[in-house]
Order: structure tokens, then C-alpha cells, then sequence
């Protein structure tokens, strides 16, 4: 154990040789910044040895590139084998007197670099040691003050090479919100700016950045190269985005085609000369810097590189075509081996179909011409994976990687505004990426930046340590999370307090990965099955939960939490009441109910409270963020930001009639009171449960005639708050009757139904009437102890919630917490098994009991998940009882991704897949059982209705059944 | 010539015998109070000669009950050979000094009748020759005072026997109107109540009744009998509902069925003797009263009579048994043959399955239980014919009746508020009835009778006199309409005036009858080719006519111009302004402009004036018709009144961005500004009819942030109102631009389209553009003069804008004006003819100019109508330019009246019938022809458009296409 004192009454100095790298150089300045905000003292930074001024000092510097490193190594003061010849590794170790001819200095901490990023990584770790969280700048997390920091070292710190090979994001999608944040801030997407972001990228300890590329061009508005160099002097690879081929910014072609000729024509049939001299001026401008160069052709604006008349083979010909004019323009440039300059191909969207070659072309993978390329699969623009390389694919020498997203404009709908990840989700698919083999390069969209600080940070760790947050860790986005509030928070919070910030976030996280904000509109959650109620309730706690904390958090503690969680929370939670009221607002306005205008009240209010939460973000640190939240975020009509409103504020004028509307809260379904024409009163069935013992019914009133109403029942088992009363309209629209079971009332082991008779009186005599079903029942399921039971026509039973399970050779289904849209869900492990062909597949079963023998629709929900394949189907298997395992489909060779496939399409919107299986089932006791089939197969939840008597509409799923107690 | 001096300071006094039948006793009496109401004075009446005061009397008699008449035929003071032994007509003559023995008496005035109605008609008609309307209590007709009165005969007044044998009509749906006003002026539907029903019928030369029957029993109603003896002693013959055979009200089984056994099955197969013995109750409760009476038998309720499991075998059996029970009991009480029993079957609904007989069942149609029965077809509830006897059936010697509508408790909608009668097209259906021989019974549902005064007082004058409103008359509705103003404001109005009520009750009843304001919702009338906007401008200015008429008449008129149009005129038509702006509410509120909340105050406004009508027409006159104007009556949801509200209000919040929404005035597209997705801007073609020079279109705003805008655009022939402007959002959301074309500056013969394009700044900075195309030509068209013209992709032609009309034999087609939804229509004539299956049929030929050579539709408007024999089919007959005549099925056999058939209910609903016929057109001049089938085709407008581009939505049909100069 060594101990390094490095701050008490004063802070060690910082030293550098002359030589040091430019980068390091300027890393080493700002965690000497770094250790400022901690310890109130600002570190001497030096290379002048004899200007150090305290005992301790920090030694920065890497290999290759020391000779005071290579004198320590040759003194023994220290060996470097475990870094040597590394990537990006560092040793961080404390040495005694290290400088014999300077004895003041007793004690140095050597922080020593393989390679340049490997200096900087080493210089952040020390900030994160002494409580500086890579998000300083971008999550304003302020770090704790301290009085004195002793560093303790057990042994010292040595790091492996990252787990993947390239590790970054793309700041996309960049209008309004970052571009007007960085052109008010630093006057454009300029040096000035990309410097935070450099700085933010090796902080996270990634490598490789796609710039910002709406309307901006990295290599010239730097001004000028300056972008470039400066990314360069710090260690940062630039690559460009999977349209921008050859180091050239999508804008430049425009901009400067009548250099190269008169047709502005981005065609690589009609105009190649002018785009080869083009992308060859590009190359040579960004020669000497790191890069990996983007090659291959998309059309422009990261449209189809063709028109609709093409063949995939007349595409394949072209991308061909193109991108052995690139390779031979490298070698021309780089006077090397191709395979000795870096490069990367996106097979994104439609390149797809070019790279795998479809209806009878070959495409592009067979081709030596991208063989020593870096493949860069995409994710679905939806986080989720799409084809990718199979363990059985002959290796492929240039690597694959991985292009994700946690922002995308585009269709079903573009997510542009907050954080809509779900790190659970975000962890299982890209730990699927890694195990497939997808290692040398991980990129991720991250929009703004700004909102997205969070899965950001879980991204860059997990490339960039796979061995701990990787397949082996299913608690990681759980772990992760509790270290990343720690990270922010510091020691400044409770534990109590740390436990709430995880519980808002997840249910952040949960809520804006179920539906993206930007889709919600009044229509998406139902009113049966109480959801729109529940959801509206769990919404307004959780939001009175971040306010108490904002009260509650120590000071230093509030700008990190007001800018990455409470803001960005609060605003998304508001767009949910918001929508969930209107939702409500229209609902009771085709019902008529004046209680239309109270929602209508709150739904102004709702609204209003969009543009608070919004401008309180646009102000805190005195405007630090603005414009930083000010894309549309609600109600999109098309996929883009070009067509939303706000609901639409709906009021109702009362009737000058005496009418009433009757409802069971939490169902849909109304009635106006009893008509001659009536056959069957509405009924409710909630009390089938035998948990449920209340339930409430609303009197509402169409007409703006005030009435006195008494409640009578033929069964004794029930009874109400109130058998009388009298409304006042004007003050409250809405009269509650709480109707309440006494269930040792029942019969024994038997169903009834309670007809609840309103006798209405108006105020100008006309006497009205209204009729209720409620149905309940007592009966005795204790000889199947653990099953659920059907009750309101349906059973719904959660996938984690198995009674068996079945593993083959420690193989099988496990619960995944969080991954489901409102739970948990089942995968199977390890993700590379396919048990499709096999005869003994691991299962779950699951228990149930049903009240009739009958056709029953059970409708399997799944995680929305591609076939990993190109042109592949995911299939599920099921057994009822005892029957052979039975295939169904859950998606089908003609599936693919995309917005014109409404399966795709429907999953990305609801994030979920619903199967239906039409099975015949007896009466009583029975079981199903699913079967293993692939890691992409995973189960949410299985709900059961009888076929003629579809569900009421849900948008999630309805309540989990009633389980008979074991 | 003849001069009787009735006033001259003094009134002639009243004389009838002791003997004199009561009814006309009562009526002298009336007719007293009558000229009291015109002279101030009230005549003496009296059946004591001796107590005549006045030189002149008026004496009134029956033929067969006076010893005065015999006595004056005796004395050759009078014949009465033209009315003796007719049914129902009288005599009116004066004679000078009829009575030796009193010379003070120097002239009578005889009103003799045939019969005890034929007396009471000549009273009445006295009444009318003084000036007093039939309506003048039912519709406030309040009598021109006059200082004298000399009645001038040409010729004594003689009339015939009334064209109709049994006329009448029958109170129903009468709750909450009828119901409530009666119960609240004359503490029931009684008999003194029914004594100004029986008044009215008189007065209006009816003679037939169908008392109200919800919750009501006329026969003990009254108290007791009160209202049957009354109506026996008025000359009233009693009828009852179609469903409530032999006397008995339909609510006295359940009241009385303990009486006759235990069962309250109103069924024949298990409780025929209850039944029976109660039937014969009420056959001898009113054995004595005039009576027809009606048999047969329907379910309770007015229901079906069988379950739905029932065959129609199985119906016409219990029916049969049913009827033959009926005649026996009827044999038995009266003692005589049967054909002495006046009895009514009506042919309503499904009996008409059981009377025509179907799937192979015989119906009643041969049977000779019914052979000397009325057999009362009906009408399909919406005053359309359905089966009706043909020339071709065998004799029936009861005789034939119709059951018409002009009010409807039933499917699609319910019609009880208002008057909705097109009189034209009562008249074009009655006598196409008249026409078939159907002449033996008219009997009309008025509903709660107020409301219907126009067209009822139509209806019973056509019955009475169809010689002189029948079928010779193709302008008898609008000789009757000028006619029946004159009768309720006699000479107190000018010219001008009776001209400008005539237009406003024809505007009234137009648009009432083209669709029911019970039907009426914000989704009807569509914001296409300025649809919404013409409807509202053409409402306003008729309410606006109403208003000023009100402002203008002379103070005695007020009473009736109130009562019978201007509040129901200004109550229906204020449902339509309130649901055309909840349209354009809604529509406004779906693109999220700003101007949605001027929409809905005015809504919250007409919304306001919907009560001010109906509580401005419960006041007025001391509130003598309060409730009659209390049936809900808009936005029906089911056909009748339990499930309506008044359309939602909706407003918008406006969105905190800069946003534009560009719409061309009339036209429901609409632009969001330009978006880089675009491809066409919004185009507006109505400049390409040569007389349309100005068009305009609308800059709305769907955010709150000011603009500058500026207009610039590529063609010279175009020039804008204004420029450039500033917007001002809080005062003004909506900037409105004309365009103007100067159509000389177009190209010669050609077809242009100009490119606006309207630059905005906003007040952040932001700048945006949008683009709109408008289309102009200025083609030479002058070698097609009369040709209509395609323009923005559609042609619409009226029907009775056709270039040439060729008749067969005199035979063909006509103009019948108002016939159609909105304006004239063709129909073939005589009405009896059918010319389906000759070769040589009467047409119109219509000349057109299309665009272009391609598939169009031609969309046929028919009024819908229904075939005229059971199962039977329409069919119409075209041909393009020399083509042989093809034909195209309007209904096809499968067609039936009622709910359940789309057909018959989108005409019902919407009050035409559009087919569509694909045809090959070249470009360039055509026509077509469209022959003459049968009399039930009747075409309103001929709407063609390219049959890849349908035509934009609309309620009504496009605007006439225009037409070259002749």
C-alpha cells in the first residue's frame, strides 16, 4: 500500500518533459483545472523540473516519447512491459525520491501512457480519483470540495487495452439544439466548441468522433482546418458519418463542385471525375491527421445513393465502381498498402441489401475490394440490431462495428429531444453485438449530446471495458447506474438519496423508452383497465419524488441534478399528463361529460407547464444550456418535426337536457342512463378478482341539470359511500360512488351479478334511470396454488413470473431485470445459441386456470427484436399441457427494417411485438410452456382471452392476474 | 252577380234549425267567434228565427236534417240536385227574402251541406272568404280587421266531393312537444285539447284522424269517452295507428290485460283470446262513433310482430288468423256484411313482406279476408314512396291509402323538431300515388302538428282538390306557397313582402329538407369548393332576410310570421351556421391554426342562439306554444334523441415556434411552409374558368411568434392585394390575400401556372418559405358555344341545363323546379309511363369540353327513390356522344327501405343517390344523353371527373362547371 498526499494546504505540481505530446500536454492543463475545482488551489503545470515547488509531484508522459521514463526504466525505478506496445494503456504508479538530483521532490506519481490516448486516460482517471466526473462540463456535476487528498495505492494501476478497438459518437441530428447552443455560445460549430467535446470524448475514454455534419463542415469551419488539428493534437480519430466518403463533409460537394466542373450532380455514373478529384482534394487536405476514412457512396443528404429505377445490382456496380476509385486514390495518396490506412464501410439502411446481395446479386461481402475494411453494421436508427455477422461468416480481416443510436431523424418517428434509452435494453443488444464478434468499432448517435450524457457514459464504458460491464454482468446497467450517480454525486448525498436518484431514473429511463415522447399523443394510452388512471398516477409520484429531492439534495448537488435528471425528467414527464389529460380531455368530450372542462383546465395548464420546465431548463446557470431543449418533442404527425401541435384543448356546452352518463372508472365503456332499447346494462367485472374488493363508478352529467339520485342493489354483498345524494354541477361535474364487496357475503364457490339500480330526479321533474351490473365471485381455487387465474375475460401473466423453469446443459431462459417495456423480461443465454433445430429446447411453463373450455387467443408479447440474419425470421415455439412444442412466427422472412414494414415499423413506435395464437383450451387447470429458440426472442408477457370476446383496448398490457397464493 | 252585405256596422246573425246537427251547431258557433275576430263584432247566433236582429242572416243547414231546406227546394227558392247524395259538399247561396213571414229578413246566406261535413266545410269557408286562415289558431294567423263586408257571387259556390276520400293526419312522436304542451295548457291530450285538433282538421277539409298514442289512449283520455263522442259529434272519423287494430290505443293491453287473463303476451300464437275479447271491448266501447277501423296487428310498441327466429310464412299465418278473428268479431258486434265495416289494413314496414308475399310465401294479397279493406300503403318514413298497387294489378275494392311523413321517430335519423318538407317533392311523390290510384285514404304523420302548418295545410288541400293542386301542375308548390302567404297575411303585406316570405320559406324548407338538422354534425358540409363558406354566406343572408322581414311587417302579421317562420326558420338555420362553424373548428383545430379560436367563440355563440330561438319561441304570445319547440334536434348520434350533444369546441394552443399554414380559400389542402421533403407546392386551379379573376388564399399561423412576410411571383399576369406585410397574431390571426388575374396578359390559347412564393421572418430570426402555384388559362372555347367546360379536374352540370330535349309522342323529360337537393330537376313524364324496355325513349343531351383523352366518371345525382314494386329495381339509361344507350343500375332488386339497407339509407340521410359509371372520354367536345326510364329517376346534376384523380370531398356537388357563351 503507497500513499500519495496529493493535496494538503497545497497541491502537487503537474510535470511534463518539453518533449511531452501537444495533447498531453494540454490534458495535463486541464486536469490541473480539474484539481482546482476540487481543492480550491490551482496545480503548477510545468516541464521545468526546477520550478517545481512541492514535494510531490505528478509525472506525466509516454512511452516512446520520455526519455525521463526511459531513465526510470533504466534506474529500475519502474517497469513498463505490461503497457509496452500497447493501445491506449496506462500505468499509474507512485515512485520514492524519484529525482536524485532534486531531493526536494520525495515522492512522484508517474501516470505513463502507451500511446498518447493512454497518457490522457491516465490524467482523467487521476480527476475521477480525486472526484471529477468525466461530466464536469457536460452534466455540471460539480465535484465535491475537498480539504485534503491522499491517494492510496495498493498496487499500481494498470490498465488492459480497451475492448473495442474504436470507441465513440456522432453528434447528429444537430438543429435546433446544439447548433443554436454552440453558435450563441462560441459563435459555430468551431474549435472553440469541439474542444469541450474532445475533451468530453477522452474523458469517457473513447477514441473516434463523427462531427457534426447539418449545415457544417468539421475540416472547414474550425475556422479552417482547426477543427481537424485540434482533434488531432488531442488524440482524437476523426472519422466521418457513413455518407461522408473520403474525409469530405456532406456540404462541401455543394459548396465547392465548380472547382472540379460545371454539373453539381452528386452521381458517381454521370459526374466521377469531378467527385474523384473532390474526395481526392479532401484526403490530401486531412492527410497528416489520425483518421479512419469513411469510404463507399450514399446519395446526398444521407438519402438512397440511387434512384428508384435502380436494381440492387446497378447500385452494387456503382458502390463498386466508387470504391475502387477510393482504394486506388488511398494507395495513390498514402503511398502504402491498403490495408495499412484505416478505413471503414457503413452498411447502413439500403447498403444492406448492397453488401449481402439480394435477388440473385452478389454483393459486396465476397469482394476483396473491402477486405481489410472496418464493416460497420448498423443498428435499426432504434437501438436494435439488425443483420449482423454470424459465427459461422469466414472471418473478415478489416473487423466489424457497430453503428447505434440513441437519437435518430428519421421515421417511424425521430427522437431528437431527451434521453429515450433504456440502458438495460441498450446493454443486451450491444453485449449481443460484442459476443457476435462486433469488437473493432463501436459508434453511437448521440444527437445533441446534451441529454444523452447518461447512456453516453454507459456506452463509452462498456466498449471500453467489456469484461466488466459486458455478457457476463446481468446486473450492469444496474450496477452502472448506482457507480454513475455515485460519479455525479459524489459522497455529498445519502444513500437513501442515492437509491431515489436510481429509482427516478429508471423510471425515466422506462417511461421514455416505452414511447418516445415525440409519438405520444392523446390516443396512445387507454382508458380501460385503469391504465390511463395508474399511468397518470406513477407519473405525477414519480415527478413529486424528483421535486422533493430537488428540495432536499445538498447545494453543490443541484446543478448535476437539475441538468441531467430533473429537467429533462420533469419536462418528459409533463409531455406524458400532458397527453395522458388530453387523452382524458377528448375522451369525456365525445362522452359529452361536462367534467370534459375540468381536463380541458388542466390540459391548458399541462401545456403550459411544457414551456416552464423548458425555459427553467433554457435559464439555470445563467442560460449555461439554452436552447439545448428546444426541439419539438410531442404529437408528431409525420416522422420529422415538421407537422405537431399541442392537443387540441376540447370543451363541451352542457345540454339543456337532463342527462347523465354513467362509467366504471378505469373502463371505457359508458352508459346514458337507461333506454327502452337497452338490452344489458354495462358490467363490471374487476371483483372476479379475488383482490379486489373495490371499485368505484362515476356519475357524470351531460346536460347542465342539477339532480338528486338514490342507489338501491338487489344483492347484499354489496354496498356504496353514499346510497343518496344530490349534485351541484356548477362546482363539481363529477359525483364517485365507491362500491364495495363484502365477500363473505357470497355464496360459497360461486359467481353472482349485482344489479344496481340510479333513480335519477331532475330539477325539472323528469325522472330518469340508470342500470349497473357487478359481477363477483367467491369461488376456491386453492387446489392449484400458484396459478393465475382468468377473470374480465382475460389472463396476463409476466414472462418472469414462470413456475418451472427447464434449462439443457445449464443453458436456458433467465430473467433479464428491466428489459421488458414495463418489467422484466426472459432471454435466452448464451446469446450465441440457436436452439430452433434442436429437440430438447430449454422452456418455462406457466400455470393457469381458465373458466370455460373454449377457442382462446394467447397473445405472446415480445420485446420487438430483427432477425440477425439478412432475409432471416425469428420463430418462438409454445406447448399447451402436455402437447408437442408448436412453432409460431413471430416475424417472417419478408420482414425487414424500415418504415415501409408495419411490423418494424409497429415495434419501434410501441416497442413491443404481440403474437396472437388461436388455442383451444378446457376449463380448469392448464399449462403452457415456451421454448428457447434464440437470444432475440424474448418474452415480455402472456395474455390470454377468450377469441370471442376480444380484449378492450390497452396500450400496454393489462394488470397481471390474480395468483392463487402457494 | 251577387252582393250579401255580411258587415256593415253591424253583423249578420247565425241561423240554424233546432234540429241542426250538433257538430255543425259547434262549428257555427266558431265560425262566429271567427268573424268577431275580423268585424269586432260577434254575429247573433241562434236557431229561433224570430231572434234574428240583422236584414241579412246566414243560415246554415244539412241536407236530409232540415225542414227550411226541403221547404225552400219546395218553393223553388233553391236547388240542391248538384250536392245531394255526394259525400261532402256544400252549397253556398245567396237568396233574397227567403221568408214570407218575415220580410225584415231581406236575404239569406245559405250554406247548405250534403252531409254534416260538407256543412262544415261551407262554414269554414265563410270564414275564409272573411279573411280568417284555417291556421288561425295553430298558426297565429291573426284575421285583417275589416269596417265592412259585401261577399260578391258570381255564381252560387258549388263544390265536389273531395278528390280523396279518407283525409287526415296523425299526431305522433308528440313527446316532449306536443306531449308537454298540451299537458301544461290543457292538463292533458283531452278533449279539449282535441278540440282544436278536430277544429284544425275541419278547417283544413280534412276528415280523418289518428289521435296521439304515446302514453296515450284517445278513448279514455278524454275524460273517458269525451274525446271520441266529441270527435263524432265534430264529424271527426276516428282512425287509429297502424299498429293498434280495432279501437284500442296501443298502451291499453298492458293497462287492461288483467281484465282478459293473466298473460301480458301480446302475441296471437299463445294468447289469442285474451286478445281477442279484448279487442271486441273496445270494438263496442266505440261501436257508435264514426270510425274506420283499423285490423291486422303489429308487435307491442310498434314493433315487429314476430320474434326475429319467425319465417314469413310464420308471420302471414298469425296475421291471417289474426284478421279473419277481427272480421268475425267485427261481423258479429255491427250485425251487417263485412264490406259495410269501414276497415284499414296498413301495408307498413315488414308487412309489406307479408302482404306482397316472398320467399315463396303467398302473402295477403289474394286473400279475400281482406278484400274490402283500405290497404294503407306507406310511404318509407321519409316521404318516398316504396311498393304501391300498379296499373297492371287486379282491381281492389277497399280502395287504396298512403301513410306519409312529414315527422318520424325512427332510423337513420329521427325527424321531430321542425318543418323539413320540400313541399315540391311532396307533391312530385303524392301524385305519383294519386297517379297509381291510390286515392281512397291520405293520411299524414305531422308529428306534434305545430311546425308543420305549411306543409300539412299543402297536404290536405292537395287531397281535397287535386283537380286543382294535382299532377297538371308542375308549379302547384309554389302556386300553393303563394297562395297559403296570402291566406295567413291577407292583404296587410305588399308584394314585395309576400315575394321575400315565399324566398325565405322556400330557402327554409330547401335546405331542411336537404338534410335534417337532427343529421346534422360538423362533418357534413366539407371546406371544398367554398362549400362551408357559400352554405354559411347564403344562411346569413337569409337570416339576415328574416330579421329584417321581422323589423318590417305590419304589427297584425307579426303573430304568424313569428309562429309558423321565423323562429323555426331562424332556430333550423342557426343549427346550420353553429354546424358549419364547428366544422371549420374542427378543421382549423386538426392543422393547429390560431384562427380555430376565433371558430369557437362564434361557436360558443350560435351554441348560446340555439336557446335564444327555442326560449324566444316559448315566450312569445304569453308563451301560448311553450315546449313545442322542445325536441332536441341536431348532432344525433342513434336515430333518435337519447344519444346527442352539441358539437365539442375546440381550441388550440399555439406552438412556441415559427410555423405557417397556407391554405387557398375553399379548399381543405393546406401547406405547412415549404419542407424539404416537398415536392409539388399546393396548386389552385380556379382561375382556370374563364370567369373566375380572383382567388384567395389565407396565412395562418399555428405558432404565436410574429411575422414579416413578403410575396414575390414568377408570372406577371398575377398581382396580390398587398406585397409584403407584418402579421399581428394577438389581433388578427389569420392574413388573408386576394389574387388577382389579369387574364389578357396570359398567353394566347394557353394553360400557365405561376409559382408564388412567399418569404417569412419571424421575430427569433428565423426565416421561412413557402410556395404556392395557382393555375390560369386563357383558352379559346368560342367553337363550342352552350358546352360546359372541365376545369380544376371536375365538370358539374345541372340537370335541367340541358342543350337539346327530344320527347317520344309528346312524352319525356321535364323541368321540375326545387325538385332537386339545391335546385331543379328531370323527371320523366306521365308519371305511369315506363320506358325501360322500348327502344325509342324520350332524352336530354348535355355538351361538354373535356382535357384530356382518358377514363372518366361520370357520377350520376339522382333523387333517391324507390322502386314502385316489390323487389323491384331502377335503372337509368346513358349514352357518350353517338354510342347506343347503355345502362347503369340505380338500385338494384337487393334494395329495400330501411335501416338496414346503405342504400335507402345514404338517401334518407343525405337526400340524393350518386352512381358512378366509368367511361373512355376524348379529349375535347362530347355529350351525352340520358334517357327516360320511369318516373322515379330523377336527375339533379351530372358531376364528371378523371377517374385517377377523385374528386375532393364535398357534400353538396362541385359548383356548376361554366359554360360558353351561347
Amino acid at each position: 500500500m503507497k500513499s500519495f498526499c496529493l493535496f494538503e494546504n497545497e497541491v502537487t505540481d503537474i510535470f511534463y518533459e518539453e518533449s511531452a505530446l501537444n495533447g498531453v500536454k494540454r490534458v495535463a492543463n486541464t486536469v490541473s483545472e480539474d484539481l482546482f475545482l476540487v481543492t480550491g488551489k490551482k496545480p503548477n503545470v510545468t516541464n521545468i523540473l526546477e520550478d517545481c515547488r512541492s514535494e510531490q509531484i505528478i509525472i506525466t508522459a509516454t512511452l516512446g516519447n520520455s526519455a525521463l521514463i526511459d531513465s526510470f526504466i533504466e534506474k529500475k525505478l519502474l517497469k513498463v512491459d505490461e503497457i509496452t506496445g500497447k493501445r491506449e494503456c496506462y500505468l499509474i504508479k507512485v515512485v520514492e525520491t524519484p529525482f536524485v538530483g532534486f531531493p526536494k521532490i520525495k515522492q512522484a506519481l508517474l501516470i505513463i501512457g502507451s500511446d498518447k490516448r493512454g497518457t490522457t486516460y491516465g490524467l482523467f482517471r487521476l480527476s475521477e480519483m480525486c472526484g471529477v466526473s468525466p461530466l464536469v462540463f457536460w452534466g455540471d456535476a460539480v465535484p465535491e470540495k475537498k480539504e485534503k487528498i491522499h491517494l492510496e495505492f495498493e498496487n499500481d494501476i494498470v490498465t488492459k487495452e480497451p475492448s473495442v478497438t474504436f470507441r465513440g459518437f456522432f453528434i447528429n441530428d444537430e438543429w435546433p439544439a446544439f447548433g443554436k447552443w454552440c453558435s450563441e455560445k462560441y459563435g459555430g460549430v468551431n474549435a472553440i466548441a469541439y474542444d469541450k467535446v474532445f475533451e468530453l470524448l477522452l474523458r469517457l475514454k473513447g477514441n473516434y468522433l463523427w462531427p457534426a455534419m447539418w449545415n457544417s463542415s468539421f475540416s472547414e469551419d474550425g475556422p479552417g482546418l482547426e477543427n481537424a488539428r485540434l482533434a488531432d493534437e488531442y488524440g482524437v480519430i476523426m472519422g466521418s458519418s457513413h455518407h461522408e466518403p473520403l474525409c469530405r463533409a456532406g456540404v462541401e460537394w455543394q459548396n465547392h463542385y465548380t472547382q472540379y466542373g460545371n454539373d453539381n450532380t452528386w452521381s458517381f455514373i454521370s459526374n466521377s471525375d469531378a467527385i474523384t478529384k473532390f474526395w481526392k482534394d479532401g484526403v490530401l487536405r486531412n492527410k497528416d491527421f489520425e483518421k479512419i476514412i469513411t469510404i463507399g457512396m450514399r446519395g446526398e443528404n444521407d438519402s438512397h445513393l440511387m434512384g428508384e429505377g435502380a436494381t440492387i445490382q446497378d447500385n452494387i456496380n456503382v458502390l463498386k465502381k466508387a470504391i475502387s476509385v477510393q482504394n486506388q486514390l488511398l494507395k495513390e495518396i498514402f503511398s502504402s498498402e491498403l490495408k495499412e490506412i484505416p478505413r471503414m464501410f457503413a452498411i447502413y439502411k439500403e447498403v444492406e441489401d448492397f453488401y449481402f446481395g439480394v435477388d440473385g446479386s452478389d454483393g459486396l461481402r465476397d469482394w476483396d475490394g473491402i477486405d481489410d475494411v472496418i464493416l460497420l453494421f448498423s443498428d435499426d436508427n432504434h437501438g436494435l440490431l439488425r443483420a449482423i455477422p454470424q459465427p459461422s461468416d469466414k472471418p473478415h480481416c478489416g473487423g466489424y462495428g457497430i453503428y447505434y443510436h440513441f437519437d435518430y431523424h428519421g421515421g417511424p418517428y425521430s427522437y431528437e429531444w431527451l434521453n429515450h434509452t433504456n440502458l438495460v435494453r441498450a446493454w443486451e443488444q450491444l453485449t449481443m453485438a460484442y459476443e457476435y464478434g462486433i469488437r473493432e468499432m463501436w459508434i453511437v448517435n448521440v444527437g445533441d449530446i446534451k441529454g444523452n450524457e447518461y447512456p453516453l457514459s454507459f456506452f463509452m464504458d462498456l466498449a471500453y471495458d467489456y469484461t466488466n460491464w459486458g455478457i457476463s454482468r446481468p446486473d450492469s446497467a444496474a450496477e452502472y447506474t448506482r457507480q454513475w450517480i455515485a460519479v455525479q454525486f459524489g459522497s455529498a448525498i445519502s444513500s437513501l438519496q442515492e437509491t431515489q436518484i436510481h429509482n427516478i431514473l429508471d423510471a425515466y429511463t422506462t417511461w421514455s423508452a416505452l414511447r418516445i415522447p415525440e409519438s405520444l399523443n392523446p390516443n396512445v394510452f387507454k382508458n380501460n383497465f385503469h391504465e390511463i388512471e395508474n399511468t397518470h398516477n406513477v407519473v405525477t409520484n414519480i415527478m413529486a419524488q424528483a421535486s422533493a429531492l430537488r428540495n432536499e439534495l445538498p447545494r453543490q448537488c443541484l446543478p448535476a441534478f437539475e441538468s441531467m435528471i430533473y429537467f429533462p425528467l420533469m419536462a418528459f414527464f409533463n409531455t406524458m399528463l400532458l397527453n395522458l389529460e388530453a387523452g382524458m380531455n377528448h375522451i369525456h368530450a365525445e362522452r359529452g361529460s361536462l367534467v370534459t372542462n375540468q381536463y380541458s383546465t388542466s390540459l391548458l395548464e399541462k401545456i403550459s407547464m411544457d414551456r416552464y420546465y423548458i425555459d427553467g431548463f433554457h435559464k439555470f446557470l445563467n442560460g449555461k444550456w439554452n436552447h439545448m431543449m428546444e426541439s419539438a418533442h410531442m404529437c408528431f404527425r409525420t416522422w420529422d418535426d415538421n407537422n405537431w401541435t399541442y392537443p387540441i384543448v376540447q370543451n363541451i356546452v352542457p345540454i339543456p337536457y337532463p342527462k347523465i352518463v354513467l362509467s366504471f372508472r378505469g373502463d371505457n365503456t359508458y352508459s346514458l342512463g337507461h333506454h327502452w332499447q337497452d338490452r344489458i346494462p354495462i358490467c363490471n367485472a374487476e371483483m372476479t378478482r379475488p383482490d379486489i374488493n373495490k371499485i368505484i363508478f362515476d356519475i357524470d352529467s351531460r346536460g347542465d341539470m342539477d339532480f338528486d339520485f338514490s342507489i338501491t342493489c338487489d344483492k347484499k354483498w354489496l354496498s356504496f359511500s353514499q346510497n343518496n345524494g344530490k349534485s351541484n354541477l356548477k362546482e363539481q361535474p363529477r359525483i364517485s360512488i365507491e362500491v364495495f364487496l363484502e365477500r363473505e357475503k357470497l355464496g360459497n364457490d360461486s359467481e353472482e351479478i349485482a344489479l344496481i339500480q340510479i333513480n335519477f330526479c331532475f330539477l325539472d321533474g323528469t325522472i330518469k334511470m340508470a342500470l349497473l351490473n357487478v359481477k363477483a365471485n367467491n369461488k376456491d381455487y386453492s387446489q392449484h396454488p400458484g396459478a393465475y387465474l382468468e377473470s374480465q375475460n382475460y389472463l396476463c401473466i409476466n414472462a418472469d413470473h414462470y413456475h418451472e423453469k427447464t434449462d439443457v446443459d445449464g443453458m436456458g431462459w433467465k430473467v433479464v431485470s428491466r428489459l421488458g417495456r414495463t418489467g422484466n423480461a426472459i432471454k435466452s443465454f448464451p446469446v450465441t445459441k440457436n436452439w430452433e433445430n434442436e429437440n430438447n429446447r430449454p422452456y418455462v411453463k406457466y400455470d393457469f386456470i381458465v373458466s370455460e373450455t373454449r377457442e382462446y387467443i394467447v397473445c405472446v408479447y415480445l420485446s420487438p427484436r430483427n432477425p440477425m440474419i439478412k432475409g432471416g425470421a425469428l420463430k418462438g415455439f409454445y406447448g399447451i399441457n402436455d402437447s408437442q412444442p408448436k412453432s409460431f412466427d413471430i416475424v417472417g422472412s419478408d420482414y425487414n427494417t424500415g418504415g415501409f414494414n408495419k411490423d418494424w415499423s409497429y415495434g419501434a413506435i410501441n416497442n413491443i411485438r404481440k403474437i396472437s395464437i388461436s388455442i383451444s383450451i378446457n376449463k380448469g387447470f392448464n399449462f403452457l410452456k415456451f421454448y428457447a429458440t434464440e437470444a432475440n426472442v424474448i418474452l415480455e408477457n402472456i395474455v390470454i382471452y377468450p377469441k370471442d370476446k376480444p380484449l378492450p383496448e390497452t396500450y400496454l398490457a393489462p394488470p397481471e392476474s390474480y395468483r392463487v397464493p402457494e
